[in-house]
């Protein structure tokens, strides 16, 4: 057997129910019926306005490669699945439609992510993988966001690799952080894979192996005279570090005719130490010199920091970030929402809960974004049953799911249709962007967010609300179910 | 280039300031200077009063494959990478001495669960990627002790791969879960690479696919008439699933001379839940159907519900256990310990801070762990100088390193070093025992703690001292420090 790092197929990658229901559903002659699955989340983490949707390019490369291998076949059968199904199972050809919303994309409770049509044995197979990916890199997408706001324009550089969940978690978190804003990142093997920029000098070790601070500065200054960025609190930041600093600017660089590029600080009071330091490197006449800091930091201490007047020119960010540590979990769920018959007629179909949050919305939807014409500003989505017919100017009357007497009525808008197709009938229809496309995407699709949507506090509640016809049937099977019991 | 899920060599995930430093240390001709490194951790998640090393196997093979192919040497030389640092990590290999702690040990904060002694730029490059394979699966060892322990003997699953941090969080969170005394795990692949055992059995989705719950409890009866468990929450627990479970057991299963295994209820008050589907269950004669239950547990739900008296057979855990949601970083470090000249002498290397819990311990260290011959039971841990003679049998004064003046006799003891070879001058010398030797091992050294480390609010803190000699060293470097303030 290789080892898990050798994988190539995360096809196995599923929790084990995926499979007994798959037999089940083989046993039951049911497994070719066709239903719609919806991806999607209940609550934004930390109680933030949106979520960024991120993950989508592995989710493809997963379902494009869907397979067993004869060991993966032989495993299961050990553990009492019968051949009908291991025939099954060898004989895999992924062929359900999928749309899902772009990545770098902000996204809110309540909205199909991913939408997946094929037959039951299939579409129920993916859950495990899909939403491991998309709950993990819309995670960290979202709390990046976050914290690239707090920073007003000074560069984000993720940093986290050490602290994250594993190698996946490092790699693609930052991949991730990447997306909804960071600057780049630490982690090597991430910006080999994914194109996305470098950063990293030295650590606390570089300066201790020598028997004197200046010593280390002055070796690494020799081997990177043109990006000489020297981390000045192994010791003592303004009685040591800083003072070394400028003593191998002036001695070490400045007659190879080159500039102290930076200093980076990772640790005590961030606003203190940078202030003095800034003070120290521009009486030294080395007000290029930028300075950089880290240590434990996320939005909110990057944003007193800011407001405390802290003299600050990036941040690297790890632990808060990668593991998104004030709360590390983006709880997406994967929902049945209705059952086609013979005739494609959709059956919708609802998970019914006495907790409202829990109740799902049925059937197969399209997720439509309404801007303002004026501002260019996003005002609310609003699900509408595939094929409905989109509002296309006319004035739009939007309404509360819940309390339905709040209602608004939309003028001089333009629409726009979230989810895209992915696969048709197995076939990718989908070209990825490049990374650097989807920051871009980003970046402008956060930016016809209101200010008050992004707000860290009591954010204004972004308006998903249903047409009416969806809003219905929605009602008609709540009432239904009711009156049944 | 391979996409991410096809890779299959770690070395490139580093933090890129291990590289600059690496060609920094080669211009400086220090890259053969031979050092001590130390990965430890300085606080327990959560207040607990134990960590459970895990994650060691994934070290050695990422260890043990480390080297840089052509693809990474282009990569690496288009960052402005020279050709003396390129030709190096062509021809690299991995030389270092490296002990560690097994897995599946209970260690403590300060202790050195892996010890690096070789060429710098060797030690200093496999920082990122050791450290965050020991943070992850440390951390989720440590968490799932506290659930299993909540649980008292009670099997606990772990269904959390959808809320995994992604792939490698889910396959390897599931991994050390087991090692701490999971049951075993709901990731098929998990299953499948590390032999864990798995379970699984049907989701709301399979019951919502009928137009009737009756029915799709039927049709999984039929086709799992041997291991029958249902799920019973779709709907209502009480009014329709329970019932129809019932009906199921009386109607499909008994008539084929089986018997309904179990229940699972998801959601709602798993007490009440729980009292009142065992008596419906008692009252049908099925009082060999096991409830098993889910949502959203972790050990201190789990124990509320066992002292509320919830009927309850076994558990499945979820995001709480494989995201360690309530802490979910273990903050382990590598720092450098040591320089070692041409005559073998070692310089001790700590970091120093005002901050006495950053304070590193110097040297190359062994872990003794004291056990008290009576009962069996671990007393202390003392951090011996490597090469000092340990205590045989005599009695033995240890001390506290901070407050000098607390200290206790150990007598009538046995004694453990905890720290064994792995990797001699770079080859694997140490045998990874199979996952079931891990765990039962990991059961009986949990066994050597006393009750009051265990406990989840304020246990007691475990000893872990310094033998006269290292806190002689210590001691002497601080002094020295302060003085040339």
């Amino acid at each position: 057997m290789n080892s898990w790092n050798e994988r190539i197929n995360m096809s196995m990658l599923t929790d084990f129910y995926e499979l007994t229901m798959g037999k089940g559903y083989l046993d039951d002659n049911s497994a070719e019926k066709i239903v719609y699955f919806d991806a999607f989340f209940r609550k934004v983490p930390e109680q933030g306005g949106y979520a960024v949707m991120a993950g989508l390019q592995q989710v493809i490369e997963y379902l494009d490669n869907l397979h067993f291998s004869e060991e993966d076949l032989k495993f299961l059968s050990g553990y009492g699945f019968d051949d009908k199904f291991i025939d099954y199972l060898r004989n895999f050809k992924f062929t359900c439609d999928v749309w899902a919303v772009p990545e770098g994309t902000p996204v809110f409770p309540g909205e199909p992510l991913i939408k997946i049509k094929g037959p039951v044995l299939q579409a129920q197979l993916l859950e495990t993988a899909l939403l491991c990916t998309i709950n993990h890199q819309t995670l960290i997408a979202t709390k990046t966001a976050r914290i690239v706001r707090a920073a007003e324009g000074r560069p984000v550089m993720e940093f986290g690799a050490r602290r994250a969940q594993g190698f996946d978690a490092s790699v693609l978190g930052a991949r991730a952080a990447y997306i909804a804003g960071a600057a780049g990142t630490s982690c090597t093997i991430c910006g080999e894979q994914f194109n996305i920029p470098l950063s990293g000098t030295m650590a606390h070790s570089w300066v201790m192996l020598y028997d004197d601070e200046f010593e280390a500065f002055k070796a690494y200054a020799l081997s990177y005279p043109d990006k000489c960025l020297l981390l000045v609190d192994t010791y003592d930041v303004l009685k040591s570090g800083i003072p070394n600093a400028i003593r191998c600017a002036k001695e070490v660089l400045e007659p190879m005719g080159k500039r102290l590029l930076g200093i980076r600080i990772d640790s005590g009071d961030l606003t203190y130490m940078t202030q003095k330091a800034r003070k120290m490197l521009d009486d030294a006449g080395l007000t290029d010199c930028k300075i950089t800091v880290s240590n434990a930091l996320d939005e909110y201490l990057i944003r007193d920091l800011i407001s405390q007047g802290a003299c600050i020119d990036s941040f690297g960010v790890g632990e808060r970030l990668i593991t998104s540590k004030a709360e590390p979990v983006f709880g997406g769920v994967y929902k049945i929402a209705g059952v086609v018959d013979e005739d494609g007629n959709v059956t919708p179909k609802m998970k019914i809960s006495e907790n409202a949050g829990k109740v799902t919305t049925p059937c197969s939807k399209e997720i439509v974004r309404f801007y303002d014409k004026a501002t260019g500003k996003a005002m609310a989505d609003v699900l509408f049953v595939e094929g409905e017919e989109i509002p296309n100017g006319e004035p739009y009357e939007i309404f509360d799911p819940i309390e339905t007497w709040k209602c608004k009525v939309l003028e001089n808008y333009t629409t726009q249709k979230l989810l895209v197709p992915i696969f048709e009938q197995g076939k990718l229809v989908y070209d990825c962007p490049s990374i650097m496309e989807i920051r871009n995407y980003c970046t402008k699709q956060i930016d016809t967010l209101w200010e008050a949507v992004k707000r860290f506090e009591n954010p204004h509640k972004y308006y998903v609300d249903l047409s009416p016809k969806l809003w219905k049937i929605k009602d008609d099977i709540l009432r239904s179910y009711r009156k049944a019991r």
